[in-house]
């Protein structure tokens, strides 16, 4: 083991434990935390002692979920080498299989005496983490249930859930959501899924920051001039289009995950490095995000949706084409923002954000424009003052590379853009851990330091609610369209006040 | 034509002109200065009608004197390409030759009379320069006789002087060289030629200090815990020992070159960037050197000299053994000092210098050490607290380099050291311009930028002179003996206050 978990070095392997997931057949689970489970089981990272409880409306035995996992392993971990599936009996020995029905208050009976026989057979004590693999509307009755049976009571052993994204779907249903897992759970009990957070890159921004004594220094307004937050996806909607016609950009991508990494980026450095620290300084920025006017958000948010477009000799559907969506739907799959974080650090330096389907890449980065040298040395010599730019790429090759100005051989003194840069994966000696891994492991350590604090969710939840509701009651705000493959509407360009600045394009290699 | 030389965009070709080389046979004229030239003339940027005239004491015709500049052409531009080789005969018809014997001062009533003779023939007005390529003892000689004959004046064109290090044997000397020269040419007439400054990385950084907006906010003593320079050469004085044993490391490197290299690092940004400004901000830097104490020197300055060694299977001679060194010679073929620049920038911030001879690597860099980020979060989390430097590498394999801490992908925060490196090849359409080339092509536009100043040249012998007075008079004052491919004497570590502290070695590769 050649790192601690959770900031104590001691420490290197979770206490025994159960998780129990919710929604064991579904997509997310298959996707993303099986894999990520047995991933952890094969570089021994899991606790000694742990036993995996899927949970579902189905009446399968145990053996018939070992099946399905078995499935989802092969289908979900590509080129899976031959030495990790003889390892796959072993994995599936730790997983067991009861049938739940959620809205089946009784059968939350038949789960809690299924943990409690095998706690005595295994002999591991009830610490327990519920993973709410489920659709956001049984939030609330599975919370209820387990209250009603005591399971969120920490007597015998610690008890967690884990929540996914969305947290509500406006201001006040997040604080609704809220009080009803309130209800039992205490704060330090809930854990709500970031998986940005999980990202190494967004936790790197951090070591960055805060492990140099490079970077900090020029961290603030005096020396940044703007910095913009990318996240691009190349796809469309594809067959989620009934979830994302409640969704939109807007509450898909940056109430969640791009205002946490305008959090990371902007936050002051932490008291210590525990989790309660660093979400004091995560919330304190989404707290401090200037609310905009109705007449603001006209101005600074710019929403736009896809077209049907013509590209390589075939066609792209627009949105409204898409299956479960809307004809004359005004769902946004692009959005642009220019916000401003009022903290003395911060204050008047534009943040610009941007998310949104089918544009050209598939890229999340974070980009820092400096400030120009104040007196322009350069300037009569030629027509060439460098920019100078910290880019901080999250996805794809994540990394980190500084662009600025160098001499060009020769006579004189003209000056011209290079860029130095680092590649995450040349430090990794070993595969760079998915999100998920990282999360769950986290949460058998109980460091929620990854995860989304109840006050920076509806703080958030604040910022983002005067859009959508500036946009439901102004019919007069546009909704542009935009071809497939083009970064957006072009009406994205107004957000810059200086008509000479736009849009960094995202490198395709750093 | 790509780019200025003056720093004025229309002026991209200096007016006519001749040079006139005293020496012209001798070692450096063929190694440096007709390379240089040559290949200014292959890149068309001499002056469109130019005549060199070369002088001596031997008695040669214009025909045996261009046979001479063949056969060192050939010696010394390796691997010349067929096109190259076909432009030496344009060349030649640039080249004459006239017997000048420098102590006789009537010969240069026939240098003058040459001249203008040619003056006439080529219309080409009478703007000189008269390079120096000649033993330090002659050069008042020489100025002397040019002043007698009018050659100094600036009648009927411009008279320039163009003076090869040492500039003198200490202050005293180097400030009675000066009034010799000023008996007749005025400072602006004078070049004095330090080749380092010549160099593009050298350059490089006042262009990466002032063009950019990332660097300059950290150059301070708030964020620097101290800066290293090395310039370590792999071979020893080879058949120059003659010449060694009256200079010595602290005269050969260090008063010129590296407190050149000091000044650029160290100095405060020009008003404007001629000339003037420049050579006003790094004579600063030069007459701020805190001047060590005899007691100081004995601590703050370790020389070293290299005796023989055995390596891979082969004797390397100690200095005493070689050629016109004597056997019992004190002078230090390695040396290495802690100096302080008393002003508000820089106050108490110790710049590292070593320079010696016999060393593992032949390289010449800058390391900014950067101070640790002041709140260190990750301390507890690992012991693995990383260092922020700034490499500027200056030869060979020149660019520029960052070295700083990222997180090692996976659990926890583990907290790594990375580099990430700009290579100033790549930058590079053409060949980089050897430091003669560019500091002739300046001299010929009359700029002076990066030739040293009356003013800076008194200020650094002014430092240089209290250790050479020390350790004359103080035969306490050990000279540490170190072998050969070893970074100069153990004893050079005691320069170090804080015992964790080393040199860095210089990376091979960026």
């Amino acid at each position: 083991m050649e790192s601690p978990i959770n900031n104590s070095p001691e420490k290197t392997i979770a206490e025994n434990q159960f998780l129990v997931i919710f929604g064991s057949t579904g997509d997310l689970t298959g996707r993303k935390l099986l894999p990520a489970l047995f991933r952890l089981y094969i570089n021994h990272l899991l606790p000694q002692h742990f036993v995996i409880l899927g949970t579902g409306r189905k009446d399968l035995t145990n053996e018939a979920y070992h099946d399905h996992v078995k499935e989802v392993l092969n289908r979900f971990i590509p080129s899976m080498e031959e030495k990790e599936t003889t390892l796959i009996p072993g994995f599936l020995d730790l997983i067991y299989y009861q049938h739940v029905n959620n809205k089946e208050q009784a059968d939350f009976e038949g789960l809690k005496n299924r943990i409690y026989t095998l706690s005595k057979e295994k002999g591991i004590s009830p610490n327990i983490i519920f993973y709410f693999s489920i659709p956001p509307f049984l939030y609330e009755t599975v919370a209820a249930n387990l209250i009603a049976y005591g399971l969120h009571e920490e007597k015998d052993g610690w008890r967690r859930i884990i929540v996914e994204k969305p947290f509500g779907y406006s201001y006040e249903t997040a604080v609704e959501l809220d009080r009803k897992l309130h209800a039992g759970f205490e704060e330090h009990q809930i854990y709500r899924i970031d998986h940005y957070l999980g990202k190494e890159t967004v936790q790197n921004i951090m070591v960055t920051r805060f492990a140099n004594g490079f970077f900090e220094p020029i961290w603030d307004r005096k020396f940044i001039d703007r910095i913009e937050i990318t996240a691009a996806e190349k796809i469309g909607v594809e067959n989620r289009g009934g979830y994302y016609e409640t969704a939109g950009a807007l509450r898909d991508m940056v109430q969640n995950h791009l205002l946490e990494v305008l959090a990371v980026i902007a936050m002051e450095p932490p008291v210590v490095f525990d989790s309660q620290s660093i979400r004091n300084e995560t919330v304190k920025v989404l707290q401090a995000l200037r609310p905009l006017s109705a007449e603001e958000v006209a101005s600074n948010v710019i929403r736009g949706q896809y077209i049907e477009t013509a590209a390589e000799g075939k066609i792209l559907k627009g949105y409204r084409e898409e299956k479960d969506v809307s004809p004359d739907s005004k769902t946004e799959t692009f959005v642009a923002l220019k916000v401003f974080i009022d903290n003395w650090r911060w204050s008047d330096i534009p943040f610009y954000i941007r998310t949104g389907k089918q544009l050209p890449e598939q890229v999340t980065e974070v980009v820092i424009h400096l400030k120009p040298a104040p007196h322009q040395l350069f300037k009569e010599l030629c027509a060439c003052q460098p920019t100078n730019m910290i880019i901080l790429r999250i996805q794809p090759d994540a990394g980190i590379a500084i662009d600025f100005g160098m001499k060009v051989p020769g006579e004189g003194y003209k000056v011209q853009n290079v860029n130095m840069a680092f590649h995450y994966a040349d430090l990794a000696t070993k595969e760079i851990p998915d999100a998920y891994e990282r999360l769950l492991l986290d949460c058998m350590f109980g460091d929620a330091t990854l995860f989304a604090r109840d006050d920076a969710v509806k703080a958030s939840w604040k910022f983002v609610d005067k859009i959508l509701n500036a946009w439901k009651e102004d019919p007069e705000i546009p909704l542009y369209f935009y071809e497939c493959n083009a970064w957006g509407p072009v009406e994205v360009r107004q957000l810059f006040e200086d008509p000479s600045q736009d849009w960094k394009p995202p490198y395709i290699n750093l």
